[in-house]
């Protein structure tokens, strides 16, 4: 199946946004084996709308969109398309249950045209909005699918996992079946990573083996295609065991996981709740670890000490400690690992002091780090990092090599 | 003059990268009054290419590429537009003696498929990379213009800014000035925003109005064009004051900054420095804080006190407080702020207690939650707040909330 996605949005074609959308449907599209061939932009204009519709219609067999589904006048997408297509646009009543929902719980009224929202193109399979009002589509017509998602991330990218993926590859001829795993590596960079796969890599045929790198991670999606799925999973399973002879020591999960997912699900195993003490990382880490549901089990809570004063008052760090080595140091980063599990109540103290930039502090570069792990009693364990990121990226890496150090501290 | 920016590399086909490149071009030349009416990305193939070639003839007098410049047998652009227009490709003596210095400069050896980075359509101008090897060029024909860049945006944006626009203008008519500026707005959604100005939205021509809605916020962007660059700004300047008139008091900001950022020009200003207790937000509300660098002079740190035992034990709240009112109520939120800001020797004092979802807490639904705000001396001001989204945007929310109900009381 041949896919092109249609960005609708003046916004995009004024520079004011990326047009990130087709990213992430580019990315989760490779990984069922849809081939995408053309992204195309457009500005909220009916005219152009259509035009780019009639283009796509002759090159694309799957034509996704997204944004244009708002409350406003300018959301036309929906409106052009059921013209394009003498296709009615009828009013979904979930969708409109939904919206109104929306309104009463924030006590807000809901103006008419927010209505708007809730009209499909009649016949389509409806996808439910699980962030927002504007429902998406899927509709089929001669050998084409039409797909609509909303504008906003946030909004577009659960809608389309949840229920974009299953919508299209229920669509999907499928003589051959397509499994796709993805590997997660951290604590090895893509280069080194594709240096230590280079023949298996050139000489990829089915699976097919396709790295890529993010922030501090790199993850392998795996690919294979066969008239039996077993069989496919099969050919997955041979060359996921020859990476791992090479590079398994860095896996840390598969598929849709995060270094924190991880984390908690040995945390919940082992019964164990954390502590964090976090200077440089500002609360990241723990705002991480609250975001998964069910986090109440699994963390007492904890300290943003971005100040000395919050380190001695609030986490009982010595004065002596910091007058002698200074707050970015090994001793401080212990204590402070140390005394948040016990003043909080918990199993495990984790702690970050550092500098995350862009100045230097205390004689150390911009980058520096130094994470404290307290486990069972014993005294925390310290690892020194140096960084070479932006003030940002150091911080989200500190992050994630605490994970990273609590996850292999857990397993022993 | 209509544009068109064709982007090629089957990279972002595959959703390795965001196409940058675009919203970096669309930005600079909607600054100089050129209309970007399409994007476009297709894949390193000769056959697409030329089909969105014969596509962007159609529709568009000024026609930019990105990528494809390069050394490699990928790398196709040139010689495809050369096809297509009926032109040769020279070598160009500056572009090669650039490239052999870059060799030089470097002690490396030039490979001979090097060259081929020196060859441009001849009869076209010659863009110099000052970052990178492969030229750029803009052709003309037949009213058509057809502007060649490399792909990195590290050579590709010095190069436009430098050499590209220059001879953009050149080309152009009639050099009329677009001035843009953006207004940002919090606590009133897109399509009531929308209803308030109606008609201005109607009526729009020039400055032109678009509004544009992201997670709890909402845009417009007024667009002005005029041969006197004074002229379009007193457009701008007419039509904000409309606006303002009617919804005036939900703006926050103009153009690219955020609520977090309007806080820390405030606090800066006014030499205070914020504590912070945060349970279902985690530590966000710090995150974010001290995200920006430079925080540390306006944050004096803070706890995430996730469980009832840390909003007593770390933040003194009484047990009794909790017993009663439970901990999210009001009255935990006033301790909560209070107690941070005594104990972190603070100004002011924020506090975020609640329910993020996705399951009931003490009988409140998930989206309920309290923010204290503490200044001054005086007994914590708490808002409580009905919101409906995830956990996640439940929470996001709440940390914008928190930030607008600071600003609003600095401001007073």
């Amino acid at each position: 199946m041949n896919a092109e996605i249609i960005a609708v949005g003046s916004e995009l074609l004024l520079g004011q946004i990326n047009n990130t959308n087709a990213r992430y449907l580019s990315a989760q599209l490779a990984g069922i084996g849809v081939n995408v061939y053309y992204h195309t932009v457009v500005g909220d204009n009916p005219d152009r709308v259509k035009k780019a519709l009639e283009i796509a219609d002759k090159r694309s067999e799957l034509i996704i969109f997204t944004g244009g589904l708002g409350p406003t006048k300018d959301d036309l997408t929906k409106e052009t398309i059921a013209k394009h297509l003498g296709v009615e646009l009828a009013m979904d009543e979930d969708a409109m249950s939904s919206i109104e929902a929306y309104f009463s719980r924030n006590n807000r009224v809901m103006t008419d045209n927010n209505k708007k929202q809730a009209l499909v193109l009649k016949g389509s399979q409806v996808l439910k909005n699980d962030n927002g009002m504007a429902p998406g589509m899927l509709y089929s017509k001669d050998s084409h699918h039409y797909m609509l998602l909303p504008g906003p991330p946030f909004e577009m990218e659960p809608m389309f996992a949840a229920y974009g993926i299953p919508a299209i590859m229920a669509k999907m001829e499928q003589q051959a079946k397509i499994v796709s795993r993805v590997l997660r590596f951290f604590g090895i960079g893509e280069a080194a990573l594709e240096t230590r796969l280079e023949d298996l890599i050139e000489s990829q045929s089915n699976p097919t083996i396709a790295p890529l790198a993010s922030e501090s991670e790199v993850t392998i999606r795996l690919t294979a295609m066969h008239e039996s799925e077993a069989a496919a999973i099969s050919l997955i399973d041979e060359m996921e065991a020859k990476i791992m002879e090479r590079v398994g020591h860095h896996l840390y999960g598969y598929d849709d996981t995060s270094l924190m997912l991880e984390l908690s699900k040995l945390l919940k195993a082992k019964g164990m709740a954390v502590a964090a003490a976090e200077s440089l990382t500002g609360g990241m880490f723990q705002q991480e670890m609250t975001s998964l549901p069910g986090a109440s089990g699994l963390f007492k809570g904890g300290v943003v000490c971005y100040t000395n004063e919050a380190k001695i008052n609030m986490l009982q760090v010595k004065k002596e400690t910091i007058d002698e080595y200074g707050a970015v140091s090994e001793q401080c980063a212990r204590e402070l690992a140390e005394n948040a599990a016990r003043l909080l109540g918990a199993d495990i103290g984790i702690s970050f002091t550092g500098v995350a930039g862009p100045d230097e502090l205390e004689g150390h570069p911009a980058g520096t780090v130094f994470i404290g792990i307290h486990m069972n009693g014993k005294p925390a364990r310290v690892e020194k990092l140096l960084l070479s990121g932006s003030r940002g990226i150091n911080r989200t890496r500190a992050v994630k090599y605490g994970c990273h150090l609590l996850i292999n501290s857990l397993k022993g």
